[in-house]
């Protein structure tokens, strides 16, 4: 009898994109994006979910309520951000053990709030209940307009593509989380991993200065993601290794956790950064909103045609086509 | 140091209300109906979710893939029905042990295909992570008219007190599956346990023809959820227990599991039918709907000014005021 193990998760969705077909025509965009996109008018509806499940995603030794309150809604927040949307209300689903004391739900919620203020979300609904342990479903809709939503899809043979910020730090953060347990240093990674922050402000100018062809957050891992893209594209493409944006703290702390010095930044999850795909032409713009932003943005490849496959460069210059490419559940 | 047993399912709700307050004007309606109601251009959007966690919610020696998948979309559809909303959308958290059988999962999706095929509604995203139990969530987003909308808070003094259907058939079916495990007798009664029925079309008609002041689903059981639409209206109520409807299985098979033959009928939970206010003048017009639907809809009490509380009156005439009102998470 074949279990879950076998298919894996990707294999999962797409076995449940089959078995759902969508029937109505205002649906843009179902599974398969980070986001889903709905016609309303003249406006889309964007809407996504996120769980996290105790013992799973996270550990009660290695975060506290405050931080895992605002982590919860913050990688929802990165989803519409890799639409270029903009996000507007919440529900929150909640699984809690009897003996939890209120004081952690009332520091989880503070973090929940700040991070509710700092994006100008509301949360408007949810559900409690008993749970052995921790859950929780964050369900994030926000909007956006009809023709500025860039999707996983629209990458174009040529493209150049982007990253933004650095990769690495939150893998390499939960390393040091798990080895040495709760608030140890470098501090500076050990809150990519508490702590991340959406792209909401990049996705969006990105977005209505119609300056990326496709989008995706860097969730899973950038190999990974960036395997999501091409796959929804159509195409190919090529990632130069060394281009690859590592933080100092990064290049000083990956060694004591991996002897493949881009291995966490290529593979590690959690990076929340965005991953996109842009015409050479718009290259200029591009950087010059990098500076206005303070973010960095970093070419790391190109687009290739689908018969290309997808190709990582070494350093050295050698090529291989990715494996092991990230985290999924189940395998 | 108090934890959630002391402050409940309904305390920490409370204070969830103060810690989030809500910042955008759309939000019509935010935590504290079945629905949250978000104006967006001439319309409403409605958006609700329900968890449910292997253990608490559900065992899986008594329920079976196809009615598990079902249900948690039915249950999230009854929240819609009692605004008289139309439901449209759905996004799915799944949290699923590793070692899950595929077969599972395709039956727990074809249990949800044929539910969302049956109300018109699509599965646009989700999320899929590993997890020890089994953890559902489904977020469900619907639409209407915002002047149909009913909401908790519309009872006035004077009003008739109705409920459609049959109520209690639902949790003595689950105290039969607890006892006797898959699939035992009689049908009828394990039927409103593991396919609920939700009451979409009475709650659209009721809507449309503006027959109700206020509604709620009985989802935690009829006392309780009595006390929410009453506490939300500003008013107090007296339901006559000899009035509330009963299924004649429910009437044969109750005693086995309960002393008092009311008890499940006005705590058990899981009806998923409707308990709605409306003036007296509506009558008429109210149990002419219930004909042509062919839905039993029974007066069961009055709306009452505030100060005289909320009182069952016993088939034998004494009034009590309702103690142990149903089911409360943490408790």
């Amino acid at each position: 009898m074949m279990d879950l193990r076998q298919i894996g998760e990707f294999g999962l969705i797409r076995k449940v994109k089959k078995w759902m077909p969508i029937r109505q025509r205002e649906v843009f965009q179902g599974i398969g994006d980070d986001v889903a996109v709905i016609k309303t008018g003249d406006k889309v509806l964007l809407a996504t979910t996120d769980i996290l499940i105790e013992g799973i995603h996270f550990k009660r030794s290695w975060i506290n309520p405050y931080h895992l309150g605002k982590k919860s809604l913050m990688v929802n927040l990165s989803d519409i951000a890799a639409m270029g949307g903009i996000p507007k209300y919440f529900l929150l689903s909640l699984g809690l053990p009897r003996n939890l004391p209120v004081s952690f739900v009332s520091h989880f919620y503070r973090g929940l709030r700040d991070g509710a203020k700092q994006f100008h979300v509301d949360l408007i609904g949810g559900d409690t209940s008993l749970s052995q342990k921790i859950v929780i479903n964050v369900c994030l809709l926000g909007e956006g307009k009809k023709n500025e939503i860039i999707y996983r899809n629209g990458a174009r043979v040529g493209d150049d593509l982007y990253v933004s910020g650095t990769l690495g730090d939150a893998a390499l953060g939960l390393k040091i989380l798990q080895d040495k347990g709760f608030r140890r240093k470098p501090k500076g990674l050990i809150e990519r991993q508490l702590s991340p922050c959406p792209r909401i402000r990049l996705g969006r100018l990105l977005s209505q200065r119609r300056l990326a062809n496709s989008m995706i957050d860097v969730s899973d891992g950038l190999l990974i993601d960036a395997t999501h893209l091409f796959e929804e594209s159509g195409v190919g493409g090529r990632i130069l290794e060394g281009c690859v944006p590592r933080s100092n703290l990064y290049r000083r702390y990956a060694a004591l956790y991996s002897k493949d010095p881009y291995q966490l930044a290529l593979c590690g999850g959690e990076d929340y950064e965005l991953l996109f795909s842009a015409p050479p032409d718009r290259k200029a713009r591009i950087l010059s909103l990098a500076i206005t932003l303070g973010i960095p943005i970093t070419g790391i490849g190109k687009i290739l045609p689908k018969k290309e496959g997808f190709r990582v460069i070494t350093k050295e210059g050698k090529e291989y086509l990715p494996d092991c490419l990230g985290f999924e559940h189940f395998r």
